[in-house]
């Protein structure tokens, strides 16, 4: 059982006490590959909340912690093949890098909630720290987790679409169409306040996981930008809205749009890109199918599973059951914490893919570059400029993985 | 059969010969509800295409003529009850406004193909003599035709959707994807010469569909705009792409997307719109679906059908046959054409509806509007502010009908 | 104007008065392409309504006759180059046989409302009088002149699927789920009275397109059967659904599903075709695209476009316009209609393609094996055997077109 | 950790080493919502594999047990605290009998892949094996832990589709299409082999399927049935297709379609059922939507999600995360796995909801009514006769969950 090669990662959770969406989402994903155990955590700052969390969780009573340094400090203090070796933050936004910081400093792997911090200068120095401690660091930008998002990026790396020149990404909920957050809801309440989400609301919030899920299929770097937020709920004090028309480095340009008022939506994460040679097409609420249209021929629809024809290893690698029978969100979660399980089992000390980089999953250099979006969104829709160039945290980090 | 109500309204088309794809659709359109009749043409330059296209017609040989000049010249001499009295103008754009205003000169209504012209300065005249001519004057804007944009317009007036927040339209094509102008495609040859086509390409040829469309199913003006366009054809000379931002005077905003080199795209104008209460969602592709989605409960789908439930007057006034029985394209123009026989049958002399317009039919005013919108966003597109305003041809014309 | 390959053909209508829906189509359907001219008619015993008919279509009075019999001996002593050519015969079924047989016999060339009898002994002896008068006979089985349909039956022919497997169409329909034949509505109550529909309700006006689109497509003939059929609206005399297993003689199985009781249910006409290589399937409601999914390799969709890849051409040459641009049942009539005219117009004597037949239109063989598809499912459902073998009407008969 | 209310029950596995499909899923269901734990496991005949699934499991090697009887009396000796609790039967389906017996014998609740047994005859003594238990019972109906799937028989259950007259059910799967048992494939060679699988292919593995779900949504009992079956691929000894009428006992009619030979259709299980109010209409490929059309009014479209307006609460249950974020496939069994965990914890000894029932999972009796509908299904197969009662196992025994 202490195979290296085969134990299970065993990690800690701070946040996702009851009341908290991703929390259990993060748990779950965790549990589904039998690659990983549960075996502290943090749930809450209420301690019944925290209690009855960890006992849902079948947590040992002295491993449920009432505030996340104790559970850090404890935890280092365990033997080595008892204490965990990953932390799991899913807190709200404004603990994301001090969590992390002292998790890397303590000597524990972390996996972090997206965005990883409020703002480009709260997430810069955590890029030091990573690169200090030797350890991995992995974001959960879910959506980079389903496998036909991999099979798309992979079609485009190997040319089947030519050079690309349009990239539509568009991101619409409804959910806060409503002044939700004056209603006791708790996830409202806390994206919408800057104190706890950051500078910006729907842009912070799934903003980010348009931006990063465009960059990663096209493997384009946007390199300016011009947007236009709006707040529509009265009273609110974060975008709740907003439309981006932007450029790119490699030469295409499309549109970003993003909306936590549009009405009847859930959650239409949607990526449209076209090329010289072909078009790809993906729906997140349709996750296992992905079409292709090529400039000649009959449109091509690519389904999902371990048995359908047409699939790249990339997809493949991410797939679990054949095609027909649905996998979903939890699905491309566990992805990135299979991920994130394998390579702490496999080497803990490597860095060969960059500071901290998990193969498979997103890196806090994506989650800069994240940060970075949301500053140039914020000063283009501040400004009366057209074009707002994409504000670089640091040339030599890329959206590599 | 003389009978002013019952009588089939007499036409002529200048255009529309042998290899133009509009023309043989104004043809359909116009038979397909027995309410017009074909009396004589101008369809090419070439004579033998002409000849051909009028033989096809079942034209007397005497009623093809070489020029249009020629047609109404010779219209106009004829008996009354046996001239024609309308002409449907299907030329390329640079002769859209010398023909319609010749032809209201000499007493004919006008059918015209959008855009009314290639240029705003270019159209303005024509607003004078429409008003002049006591005359009817209609635009072709053939998705304003189809039963369910109605509904849509319809549901918005009647608050389902309560105050508007997001209007999304987009406009893909992917037939200019390749240089067709150079291979002897003589569409792609006119929509791509600035002197035929005006001073835009996909912007003047489908976006003001677009615009169009997204204005009169929310009754929003656009009030700015910052557009940016984009040629990607080596050597095209016209916009073949381009995406914009806006906001309305109402006080929405949202999008609008337009390419011609959308590869793998064949002509997918969408429309959405979010309120308060609820949302639409409406793809021309799909022309007998309409989505409408209520802040709370099930979403709900409208299909088109005279037994239909939950349809307005307006659509069900617009439809052929019961559900199920798809209907398309053509008879979205037929039901254009339908309306321009009727107001021409119904009182000949009447301008209740303001200056030449046609209960039902796109007017003018919506041609000068598309015509601003051409320019507004040429204007936006080569600045370097972020919002331009919508240049107003004149204050006191919308897009009523 | 009297060249014999421009002119139009001139056609008379026996039945569609107001109230009717399928004579409007017809009459649409023959405008669309200008290749018929409607030159006269007799639409309703009700001399208003005829009356009015005539009027709404433009025509003469004197040309408005107040029956069939008179029409035809009117037209037959009319100048050749004047009186009607061909008769669209569309009133309820039990007229069909009758208005046809004299029709020949005065010299007309006919088009027919299907089914073309009540049943096949009052069918069969049609076939004579068609053969006998060396004229052109063509059912309106309207689904068999859409493109796609064409397009499948070409990619079986070409042997796409291979071997065919399955074969599972259906027909639901809802309209029928109250007792609407008690409402006054005129159409729900021929259809459901023996004395004018025929022996069956459901079976009998849309079974027979399921099953003619199911052998049109598939190339295979069924061998034998075994239906069951219900009466759900209380008081109704004929079924109102059916479920059905068949065999072919080429060796495939399947079911054919027909309802007018399925709540909720346009006009679902549905086709799927599985052979060892291959399959198709094909949704009226959405006419325009057809599914191919090849047994390796992701599932293909062809759109129809006169523009679009991957189209054959008996395809191509039913479409008009270019792919996004919706066609539809209009459309797909008119397909029917058009070869009518060209039949008529290229060798009035012909008969090369069969007693009376039309390349591309459905034939009396067609209506007859339908005859005999209606007889075999009444069969089956009153007897207690498993499979009923197929009545054939003649065994020189097959679904040759 | 041990109040009986909180702790993870403790199951073993029996069958799913590596190449086995549906090991792993189980094990995936069981880990998703941390409420069960594997502890043991007797994987495979072959050692090395057993040995291999074991480890990737994370089990002590002393708890993979070379054989199910030891497993089962190696735990049985094991402290109360530690043994299993219940057996997990994912083994071909030869051996779900005599393996869930000898583990109720020895005290162990089971859960069973489906089918139950491999005929009627097998699976009736298991009946009274499990009333003597006083354990829990339940099988893997997996498509009946959709949470959509409840929705709709709670739709059914409140009346909103009024009587109900038409039940459609389809499974076509196309991975059978050609003769894949005869190149390796473990799971095509013991499903087509009659000693492993049963007397019946297709309509064993997913024909139950289909039939359960059926009869759980509709609440409907099959009374008779005409089934007609076949084999594709040559040299196959059991059906790989078939088609079926049936009629239930409460008034409908419908069929029942299975294929695992419909070439590109990879898990197509789909339900339709029309009322006289109201129809439904569920797709297991896209198991997040359910339509709803009322007999007036436009079509609605319910939404899984813990946030979705209109779901019961039987769905709600069922349900993790927002709409919009999409479930699977895995998710639907691990509700399964949910259900056996919270009847295992909350009485071991109930047994108020009939012998060895638990709420929420199918039973032994949907089993045994599965059993006999293979059974009727072969009985008519092999008859002359149209219609053949269903075979009543139990009087007693209905679809009650």
């Amino acid at each position: 059982m202490n195979d290296s090669s085969k134990h299970r990662v065993r990690y800690g959770m701070v946040g996702g006490g009851e009341g908290a969406f991703i929390g259990q989402v993060h748990r779950m994903a965790a549990a589904l590959d039998g690659e990983l155990e549960l075996v502290c955590g943090s749930f809450s700052r209420d301690g019944d909340n925290n209690r009855r969390t960890g006992e849902r969780c079948s947590l040992p009573a002295k491993r449920v912690y009432a505030d996340w340094q104790e559970m850090l400090e404890a935890e280092a203090a365990l033997p080595a093949d008892e204490r965990m070796e990953m932390v799991a933050v899913v807190t709200p936004n404004h603990l994301h890098v001090e969590i992390s910081q002292t998790a890397l400093d303590t000597g524990f792997h972390v996996f972090c909630e997206k965005p990883v911090a409020r703002d480009l200068a709260e997430a810069l120095p955590l890029a030091e720290r990573v690169a200090a401690s030797g350890l991995r660091f992995g974001l959960a930008h879910t959506y980079l987790g389903y496998p036909l998002v991999w099979q798309a990026r992979e079609m485009v790396r190997r040319g089947r679409l030519g050079a690309i020149r349009k990239i539509h990404v568009e991101y619409p909920q409804g959910w806060l169409g409503t002044r939700l957050e004056s209603t006791g809801n708790r996830q409202a309440a806390w994206r919408t306040d800057p104190a706890l989400s950051g500078a910006s609301g729907a842009m912070g919030d799934i903003g980010t996981h348009a931006f990063g899920l465009a960059e990663f299929v096209s493997g384009h770097h946007v390199s300016e930008l011009c947007a236009s937020l709006s707040i529509h709920a009265e009273g609110r004090r974060l975008d709740d809205d907003g439309d981006i028309l932007f450029r790119t480095a490699e030469g295409a340009s499309g549109t970003l749009i993003v909306s936590q008022v549009a009405t009847g939506e859930d959650n239409g994460l949607k990526l449209r890109i076209y090329g010289e040679h072909g078009a790809l097409d993906w729906l997140q609420k349709d996750p296992n199918h992905l079409r292709f249209t090529p400039l000649s021929g009959p449109q091509q629809l690519f389904r999902a599973g371990i048995d359908q024809p047409g699939l790249e290893t990339v997809a493949l690698d991410r797939l679990r059951i054949p095609g027909g029978h649905p996998e979903g969100y939890i699905e491309a979660m566990a992805n990135l914490y299979r991920d994130m399980a394998r390579a702490i089992r496999s080497d803990e000390s490597a860095a060969a893919d960059g500071p901290g980089a998990v193969p498979g999953v997103p890196s806090l250099a994506d989650g800069l570059r994240g940060m970075a979006f949301i500053e140039t969104v914020l000063k283009s829709h501040s400004g009366t400029t057209k074009w707002t160039r994409f504000i670089t945290p640091d040339a030599s980090q890329g959206a590599q993985r």
